[in-house]
């Protein structure tokens, strides 16, 4: 079928990509004209913008926005102003679900269905296909099911658990009203945040399994470390994320990734260690402290990541201050 | 190769038959005899105790203990002191690596090799072979390598990152001097409770995603529900674990097994939700403390269990207590 | 001077108490008639509903909300459209900020100001006096000065930090405008929180320093007490905190309440451990996770409380359930 | 009654002094004989070594420690090897409470009694007393009496909880046996980590409350701030502290503190906010973690200073790297 693309970033373009190799036709449009003249290189159709975009598509019309959180409430808004009853809005990108609660009721009088489909997968979604979460109205998700059924992996090496629901041991799963699909890939994100920082704060008590090695000065402001003997191990991180990936329970595919990534480079040298992160983990955290639901390790992932910017900042100066007005304690 | 292995567990009986498929001969010993003869029965020869195992193996012997963490140094002392020069003894089990650290500096004067094999894969290893992590000295560990070489899942289905350590793609890992291999068990399983804990609340969220369809009383106790338009989600919690193994960034092997899990039971009736613990994460958290490296999400996944098993109890009592002294405030 | 008071709860009537103390006019108002009857036997004035309040107040008229927070915004409407110009409106119970940056700005065009108190003292304002944290236009906070004055606690035995603003030495401050007071206050709450979890904490640690003396068997579920010579502890808590009270770098009100209470009740039987959260310690951590500051203490503060309340339920099944499935892992 | 001080620093300093103005004989010692000839200026008598400092006490002697915990025990053994039966040692330091433990067994055989005094009050005891947890047995505890209430604050201006321990509201509590003393001293530090990181992670919300006027770039990696009106305040954080200093229930003497320091510099420039940690917050998370107790927020504030002093900084590059690697996404 033909779909209307807008936003070729990293995710836009190989998603247009995937629905080309599919037989779809893409219509697309970026504010990059290269990034247009791209893909349509590659086969799709270029548009100069959105109503260029929506005259080439035959109706009813089905647009994806693949757009920065922070642009695609006024971009949705301006592309459903240009629209026609039946046509399908989709916002594909890492948008707070509430917005597409907010959007999906506001543009239902004027017959615009809109669906929220979040979209797990990275820069391997081309190749492996994307996760999709999806919700809105049940006859909009069927409609664009050819679109989502190209996008997901499809039957890949995984098999299905026993009586899964069709479409998810697919990869796609129709999740429930406007704001459902968002609000699923926003917690997958958050469980994401958890995962990695688990791995993260494990293979740096590793890298630091050879602190007996270290000679430390006594002194009032620092506690020894009072057994070296059992700090003297050199572990090799890439051989150990490597076994770990063979027969372990903590194998996943962000483990797969991170022991390809420190066989390449055990130091990580050319990171800084600022830990950006794009809304969902906040959005999280911010759903489970309004319905009362304790998420302590998701929220430590996720002010780790704040901290590693530096926020913390004059919190630490105050405890600085403090250990020095009531104890005289000087920094090291 | 021959293997004498004490203590015939899920694990260790799984490992005895996993070792007698690929043509190893196995004498095995357990307190309770019914455990021996059902190996016996399929091919292992039975031992009715220690001495009785010992005799029943060829110079130089190599023993694999088994055992839960609080009988181990004391069944592998007994053990060393029975055994001969050049003699190995092997610790699979979940111990605390500084035992290990300590044995093999106490047996190596009796010419006993101690190897400690941090051993994953649970009631599966069976079938998809186990991830073993192995600390002791490099003859020793040579010594034994038919065993880990069976024992783990060899070629599978994983593939090897670029460059991979030999064994290492092969399931284990010779990680360094005794204890090292228990280390990084140690530490793998303080990720494993990081990552069962990200996916635990992440789902819980999920659960609750229909908060607003409760009705709440409003009191001074209690924080309304600002917003409960944006909490009417009735989620399929089978059906969303499925669909996040097929593409998604957080699909994993413990993924794979909720989503069987809730694909069976979606309400999880039959489990109270007392959450044990079994040693490995409370010493990785010691380990981080000890040598100053932070691992605030370990520590929440560890902590939550506690309070699972209502270790929180006399802390709760005592914020009630304090709301009630200072604010008047009445427990709901 | 006069001052309108609606909500004669725990906070509210004293407050009126200590206003006509200090030589103020307060008109009174709560949907309990009760509440009502008891304070005109105090001497103050009563009302029977918001209409026949305003009535007894000259003009300009400033009346005060003491209210639940689910309940504010729409008293506070309801209110305000029987205002006149140059009347004041003060919102002093525990209302999201957010109502108050947004109410300030609805009411200004009908010149009504609205004045947000942030509140602290508990039961114990009515003769300690409340600490005040006070947003608003500078004009209208002027206006309430001697209000303010009465309820703060004034001249008390704290001093002043050299150089301390003239009133946040006498317990309140106008600290910016319209929402600065809640905010602060919400701040303050969020400490609040993790002051109290930080003592509860540690004296569940007290409490469980005798764990040496308990019997535990050994198996392969649970962590076994290495070192049981180490817990062989009996505190008394009572006597302990009371100790801290004198010339420890821990002391504080919150602590002398609490060794007040530990002495009377040591066990604290009468409580269940279900703590409640009023809200502010939920918008504490929503601001600082939408300015991107961490607070890993005071969100592990909050999300003990869910935890306390079982919210956590769903988690630990799963958790239980993951163990089961990958380890045969049953529960104890 | 006579007093041997081995340790001049800080803290021992402050403690010679505050037992002779009370009348005591101080007999000191120290490795810088500076220190030693200050408090020998001061009216002490002074010590070139250990024995000389034993030579000069009368039978039974009592000598106090006030060291680093690094070189605490090795010390104690020496001193203790010295003395004679009826000999009391005391260590007033921050050791780990398990030295007191061990070190009262091995030296009870020689009829030295070990006692372990936890000391807190900072720099600040000279003037308020320190307040004292003392562990040892109950004869050796007596015979220090005129010690520890000479070194308390003795009758100040703090009270009495009803019917509280005689001692204890005097400022010293005998808590236990050998061991229990630094054990309650050790719980106290934790306590006091928590609710430095209370009031510091507050104030740090309080100070990033003017984040809406801010501009910030809308890309992809970074959450927008989605409500930048309700961010517009900029909070007076010296003034803030003094309010709640008056009537507030987060009044407390850290809070005292660091009101003061918030008028002398509201900025804390002079600080770099690496935050040191001298022991006693990581032995309480150990001996929670051993005995299962529960203690999030604590552990949260002990590894924030370690984050401080950037031990996260390989788990940060890891989570940078993992984002790139499944995201492409590119740190900012």
């Amino acid at each position: 079928m033909q779909l209307g693309m807008i936003g070729l970033g990293r995710m836009g373009a190989n998603m247009v990509r995937r629905l080309m190799r599919a037989g779809h036709q893409c219509v697309v449009h970026d504010l990059d004209p290269q990034s247009v003249a791209t893909l349509v290189a590659e086969g799709a159709i270029g548009a100069v913008d959105v109503v260029d975009l929506l005259g080439k598509l035959d109706h009813p019309r089905a647009v994806w926005l693949m757009l920065p959180a922070a642009v695609t409430g006024r971009i949705a808004r301006e592309t459903a102003s240009q629209m026609a009853p039946g046509d399908l809005l989709i916002d594909g990108g890492n948008s707070n679900y509430r917005n597409a609660v907010d959007l999906a009721a506001e543009l239902a009088p004027a017959g615009v269905s809109y669906v929220d489909v979040g979209t797990s997968g990275g820069v391997w979604g081309l190749e492996r296909g994307y996760s999709l979460m999806v919700g809105g109205a049940a006859e909009a998700v069927k409609a664009l099911d050819p679109i989502l059924a190209a996008l997901a992996p499809g039957p890949d090496g995984c098999g299905a658990s026993p009586g899964a629901a069709d479409t998810a041991s697919l990869g796609y799963l129709h999740c429930g009203p406007a704001g459902a699909g968002h609000f699923v890939k926003m917690v997958h994100n958050g469980i994401e945040y958890g995962m990695m920082a688990a791995y993260a704060e494990g293979l740096n008590i590793l890298k630091a399994a050879d602190a007996g090695d270290e000679t430390r000065a006594a002194d009032a402001e620092t506690a020894p470390l009072h057994n070296p003997q059992y700090y003297r191990f050199g572990i090799d991180l890439a051989a150990v994320t490597e076994v770990w990936r063979h027969g372990s329970v903590i194998g996943s595919w962000l483990l797969d990734l991170t022991a390809h990534t420190l066989k390449e480079d055990a130091t990580l040298a050319r990171f800084d260690g600022k830990v950006s992160d794009s809304g969902e983990g906040r959005w999280t955290l911010q759903a489970a402290i309004e319905i009362g639901v304790p998420a302590p390790v998701l929220s430590s992932a996720l002010f780790n990541r704040f901290a590693s910017r530096d926020n913390d900042e004059f919190a630490n100066k105050l405890l600085s201050a403090m250990r020095y007005s009531f104890g005289g304690h000087q920094e090291k």
